[in-house]
């Protein structure tokens, strides 16, 4: 089955201490869509600018990526420019120009409205809505976020949760959405918000899933270098999504090795700027680090 | 086969925002020899003041913990005192008395020159080397540390190094030790340095080995709720080192598992002030967990 993911579709200029990259192919959809075509069929829902560089879009093409969903509009592409410090762990944003994005309303087709598996990736969360009004009856449905949206969006958000199947957040978010120190215990407070699944990422320390089955401590690869973790959590849950939509059996039964297969492909995002990295991967070289982390972490 | 271990052994006052508990049994040997204990017999190395209650005497005696190398001083016994902030996650030392701590040299009875199994857990370099003069060819020797130590007497913590052959260090003195913000590049600097087995503690992240058959990633159990910290990782390294005594077969074929216990065991430390938990629970609780973390990280 393919994965319908919604999410920004930018422009990213990224500064590390050793290196600056301007005007990367980015965006929460456009990292999350390629990590999901390594498995399965992909239907992008976002916009751009006239500007937009055509090799994108063979590059989005090249990944088999359903274009029929991103609406082309005059003016200009989203710009995020964000600069990382010496130990990666800490970004700072010196741009954000919304151009196109600033009145992006998403119009699904006709032919996206009954996909089975739908990733909302980091947006507004009334975007988030406005995609889930659209549809009928998905079969699971997953949503991302940043702290931005819990600045400044948190109704919407809270009202998105229970609209999900399974809320994605990172450690920091877990802790401002809940006021909880202790990830399990505001994962617990979060379930009662609404999702079935919550996952927590912790960047290089892995993430955690909590499931009606149990919770789930999912590796994340060793990396000696990392060159760009922009698009890192992007690339995981894109990746979960596009191996959950064609594994066969039950979400619980796939889910953890649906968590693996993102972890994998975020690995990879984070050895590259942008996607420069995840487009040269095959999907042999995502198995042989799903077999090595398996490796990893037996006992 | 017994471990001997030496270390410090003290009355920690530890203060948490809703908890104060003055003058429980502490010190890395304590915590170490307590936690190795439920897997084998322990010879503990270490010096206490004449005020020494009698009560943590007789709480060695209940783990079976060979004190003969316990020298009682003329004096009072090292007192720390110490404060955590909400998170847990940070302390402020608030008194430090060393006492009888101060003119430490640690003297191996006879009988314990020949063990096989060397815990030095932290302490000074400068003992945990007079400790090795001392000792006949051990069969297996690991040395844990903190970042005073890299401060202070960072040159016999160097010399050290080739001594053991497993160094336990958390993440920030990796860092510390090395200059790498990596800690999979700060450990293959650390092997340079010596030892053949490298340890990472990253706290509730859990903790990474680098050994010649290759790396490890550590569950830590998932605990809602954090009563005090002090001593989880003197806890870790003291049931991996007690696991690895017992357990028949080569090092490499144990280790794993003996971190995963080791593990297990900081986290019942965590759950109660001082050793408090610690001393209440049985094997059976050990294994429980165990196999809780086994059925955690499968996927």
């Amino acid at each position: 089955m393919s994965v319908l993911i919604v999410g920004s579709t930018a422009l990213d200029s990224i500064k590390t201490p050793t290196a600056e990259n301007p005007r990367l192919l980015g965006g929460s959809a456009s990292h999350a869509a390629v990590a999901a075509s390594f498995f399965s069929p992909v239907k992008l829902i976002g916009v751009v600018g006239d500007d937009f560089p055509k090799k994108y879009v063979s590059l989005y093409k090249r990944h088999k990526i359903d274009l029929s969903g991103l609406q082309i509009e005059k003016g200009k592409t989203f710009h995020w420019s964000g600069e990382y410090e010496v130990n990666m762990n800490n970004r700072r944003t010196l741009l954000t120009e919304l151009g196109v994005f600033e009145k992006f309303t998403p119009h699904l087709p006709d032919t996206h409205k009954k996909s089975s598996f739908v990733l909302l990736a980091n947006i507004a969360p009334a975007l988030q809505h406005h995609v889930l009004d659209q549809m009928t009856r998905p079969k699971f449905v997953a949503a991302d976020t940043m702290d931005l949206w819990l600045n400044i969006a948190l109704d919407d958000l809270v009202r998105l949760l229970p609209r999900v199947d399974c809320f994605v957040l990172n450690d920091s978010e877990a802790h401002q959405l809940t006021k909880e120190d202790n990830i399990f215990v505001a994962v617990k407070k979060i379930h009662k918000m609404g999702p079935k699944y919550v996952i927590i990422k912790k960047g290089s320390h892995g993430s955690v899933l909590s499931s009606p089955k149990g919770q789930f401590i999912c590796p994340a690869y060793p990396l000696q270098k990392v060159s760009d973790p922009t698009g890192a959590g992007d690339s995981f849950v894109g990746g979960m999504m596009g191996y959950l939509a064609t594994a066969r059996g039950p979400i619980d039964k796939n889910i953890r090795r649906a968590m693996v297969y993102g972890s994998v492909v975020a690995s990879f995002c984070c050895e590259g700027f942008g996607l420069n990295r995840t487009t040269k991967i095959k999907r042999t070289d995502i198995e042989r680090r799903v077999t090595e982390l398996k490796h990893l972490t037996q006992f």
